[in-house]
C-alpha cells in the first residue's frame, strides 16, 4: 500500500501548525574529518536538535542520487517511483511558468550546425554556451516572429546561456503518451538532429509542430554566428499527481525564491510566495502569511548551490544564516517543525549524491536528548533512524495530531 | 521497483576499483559475553572499520536463515525471492562444469546400504565419509561404463569425500519444472531410499532416467566395501538469471578457494580464479589480476567451516588471518572496499543463522568515525544502519561514481 492510500482514510482536521524547511542539499561529507554541519557555528540549532527527534531520511533508496523532482516527491510523502515529473517539466516550471495539462514543455539548446550536402550537421551542441543576455536577446525576437503553430500557441521561456525552454499550449487537455518523444539532440557532435518517431497520434501531431518550430526558427537564426539551430530534449506534460492539500487535509503554503520550487510546489496545488531577497525574506513572508494557512513549505536554496560549486567554506555561512534566522521560525511556536534537505550536496562532491539526509523533526511529542548537535552523525544517534523521506509528511501529521488510529 | 529495474538506466562507465570480500558466515554471537568478532584480535579491521561507514545488513529479511545460494544472491544484489539457484545447480558449477539449459544437475552421496528382504535400507547416508581419492576412482569407474541413458548424456562431476555431481544432459532445452523432482535419501539411516514421483511428463522422464543410473550404478557398486549405492537430491535446472556486469556495468571477476562459491559467480558470468591455498594465495590472486578487472568478489570460506563446526576459536583465527592479509589488499588502495559475510555463522548455533551481518564500506566519500572495531555491536553505531543485503552493490556503485541522478 502506497503512503496516500494508507493515510488518506485517517486524516483528521486539526488546528496545529506544521513547518517543513527545506535546506536544498542540506547533508554533506567531511573534508578534512568535519561535515559542512560539522563545521558550521550553529548554536541554535544544536539546541534545537537537542530538544528534537533526530535521524537520517534516504530520499530515494540506498545508493540511488536524487535528482531535484525525486527529491522534492519524496519529502512530500510522494512515491518518486510512481510520480514522475519530466525534464521539460522541471526546466519550464524553473522558468517560472505556470503549466496546466493543455501543455508540452521542451528543453531547448541552441547550437551550431553547418549544411553538408542536404544534410544538417551539428558542429556545437550549446552553440558555444552563448552568453544569456545574447540567448536572451535571440529568444525574444524568435517569441516576436513566432506566436502560434497551427492549434499550438508558442511560448519561449528564455535561460541561461545556450538554453531556454518552449512550451506548446494547445486548447484542450493532452491525452497521456502525448509526450512519448524522442529528444532531437543526437548528444554528439558531427551527428545529425535526431527526427523523433512517435507512435501515438497526439504524440506525432505534438512532434510535427515542435520540428515545424525548429524549421521557423532555423530560418530566422540562418545570419547567427553560433546559435542557428535548435535542438529539442525532454519533451514532458504535466504528471497527473494527487493534491498536496487533499491528500493530506492541509491548507499549504510554498516560501521560495527560486522559480523551479515554486512551480513543484504550484503542481501540487500548494499557493505559493516569492519573497524578494533571502532567508530573511523568507521568514518574514512565513510570519506574515502565518494565521493564513495551517502547512507551510521553506525552501532555502544556497545550501545547494554552494555544495555544487564545491564551496565548502560558502555552504557553512548559509546554514550559520540559516541558524541565525531559526529563532524568528521558533518564536511562531509551530505544533510541528521539520528541518531537513530534499537531497546531500557535499562540496566534497561538487554534485548530488546519494548520502541519506539529517533530519529533526520538533513537537511537544517525542523524546530528544539523543543528539547534541545538528550534523550527519548525530542524527544517527536519533530516534528516528534511517527511514525513507516518505515517511517525513505522515510523521508531520501524526505529531500534530491530525491522524486518526488504524484499524480498530 | 526492484535494484535491476531501477539501477540499469542509471549506470555510467568508470575507471574506479571496487572490491567485495565475503567472510563466509562471518556474523557470530557472544559466547562468554563477547562474539567472534569481538573475541578476535584484529587491529588492521578495526583501524580499517574506524575510517569506514559500517552497518549490519540482513541477507533475506528479519528472522530468515539464508541458504548459502540466497545469501551470495542477496550480496551480490539480486533479490532472493526472484532468483533462485538449486543445490544440484550449486553443487555441479562448483564442480567445475559449464551448464546450459539442456541440463538437469544433481547433487549425489555414495551410501552405504544392505538389503533386507527385498528392501534397500540406508545404513550411512554418507558411506563413512570415503576419502576423496577413493570417492574419485569409483566416480571415474563410474563414468567410464556409463555415458548415456537413453537420450540423455550422463556427466559425473567427482567431489569430495562421498559427493559428486550428476548432469543429465539432454538434445534440448527442458521446460520449466523439469526438476521438479524430489530427493531419493531419506534424510534418516535405517530407512529405504525415496522414489519420487513428479507428476510433470517431462520431469517423470527426468527421474525415470536418474533412477535407471542409479541402479545401474548399484549394480557397478555391488562389491564396493562402503559406497555401494547412491543417494540423489536438489534435482535442478539453470535459472534465467541476468549476468552480474551487463547488470552493474562492471567486469568482475570472482577469487574463491571452494567450487561452490566459483560457481555462482560462473552462473551470473563472472570470470573465476581458484587459487591453490587459502587467504594469502587469494590476496596474490587479487594483486595478479587486478590491472585486468574493475569488479572483485574474494571469498574467504573457513570462517564459515569453523562456524558449523561450534569451533569458536577457530573462527576468530580465520579472523585473525583475515586481518593479517588486509594490508595486502589494502595496498591496491581501491576506490569502494566493502568486507562483509553472506550470512552469520555463530559457532553458538553450529551452522547458519537469522543475524543481520556487519558490513564496512571504505571509500573517499563517507562519514566513518562511528565504530572503534568491525563487530556487530560496533557496526550498530555505523552511518549505514541496518540495511538490505541487496542495497550492498548499489552502495558500491554510488561510492565509485557509477551511477548517474535519478530523475530531472
Amino acid at each position: 500500500m502506497n503512503n496516500h492510500e494508507l493515510l488518506k482514510p485517517l486524516i483528521e482536521p486539526n488546528i496545529t501548525k506544521l513547518i517543513l524547511v527545506v535546506l536544498d542539499g542540506l547533508g554533506g561529507l567531511p573534508v578534512d574529518g568535519v561535515s559542512e554541519l560539522e563545521k558550521a557555528d550553529a548554536p541554535n540549532l544544536s539546541l534545537l536538535a537537542n530538544g528534537s527527534a533526530c535521524g537520517l531520511q534516504v530520499p530515494v533508496a540506498y545508493g540511488i542520487t536524487p535528482g531535484s523532482g525525486p527529491g522534492h516527491l519524496g519529502i512530500f510523502g510522494y512515491n518518486p517511483f510512481e510520480h514522475e515529473i519530466g525534464r521539460g517539466v522541471l526546466e519550464a516550471l524553473g522558468l517560472g511558468i505556470h503549466l496546466t495539462e493543455n501543455d508540452i514543455a521542451i528543453r531547448c539548446n541552441y547550437a551550431t550546425t553547418v549544411h553538408e550536402d542536404t544534410k544538417i550537421i551539428v558542429k556545437d551542441r550549446r552553440a558555444g554556451r552563448i552568453p544569456t543576455d545574447q540567448s536572451k536577446k535571440i529568444t525574444g525576437m524568435l517569441q516576436e516572429k513566432i506566436k502560434r503553430i497551427e492549434d499550438a500557441q508558442v511560448i519561449l521561456l528564455p535561460g541561461m546561456e545556450h538554453r531556454f525552454a518552449l512550451v506548446l499550449r494547445f486548447k484542450n487537455a493532452l491525452k497521456k503518451g502525448a509526450d512519448l518523444i524522442e529528444d532531437t539532440d543526437p548528444q554528439k557532435e558531427g551527428l545529425e538532429p535526431i527526427t523523433p518517431s512517435p507512435s501515438g497520434k497526439q504524440a506525432k501531431h505534438v512532434a510535427d509542430i515542435a520540428l515545424q518550430f525548429v524549421d521557423k526558427a532555423a530560418k530566422l537564426l540562418r545570419d547567427q554566428d553560433k546559435a542557428n539551430y535548435i535542438l529539442l530534449r525532454g519533451f514532458s506534460s504535466v504528471p497527473k499527481i494527487p493534491k498536496f492539500n487533499d491528500v493530506y487535509g492541509v491548507k499549504a503554503l510554498a516560501i521560495a525564491t527560486y522559480p523551479m520550487y515554486l512551480g513543484v510546489a504550484k503542481l501540487l496545488g500548494m499557493d505559493t510566495i516569492k519573497p524578494e531577497g533571502g532567508i530573511v525574506q523568507e521568514v518574514q513572508a512565513l510570519k506574515d502569511n502565518y494565521g493564513k494557512y495551517d502547512f507551510f513549505y521553506v525552501h532555502i536554496k544556497k545550501t545547494d548551490s554552494n555544495g555544487e560549486d564545491g564551496n565548502f567554506d560558502g555552504k557553512c555561512r548559509v546554514i550559520e544564516e540559516f541558524d541565525a534566522n531559526l529563532p524568528g521560525i521558533l518564536s511562531l511556536n509551530p505544533d510541528v517543525l521539520v528541518v531537513t534537505g530534499d537531497h546531500s550536496t557535499p562540496a566534497l562532491i561538487k554534485g548530488h549524491s546519494w548520502h541519506p539526509v539529517p533530519v529533526l523533526l520538533k513537537s511537544r511529542y517525542v523524546f530528544g536528548k539523543t543528539s547534541a548537535f545538528f550534523t550527519e552523525r548525530e542524527c544517527l544517534k536519533g530516534e528516528l533512524g534511517i527511514f525513507h523521506a516518505t515517511d517525513i509528511l505522515p510523521l508531520m501529521l501524526a505529531h500534530g495530531m491530525r491522524l486518526k488510529k488504524f484499524g480498530a
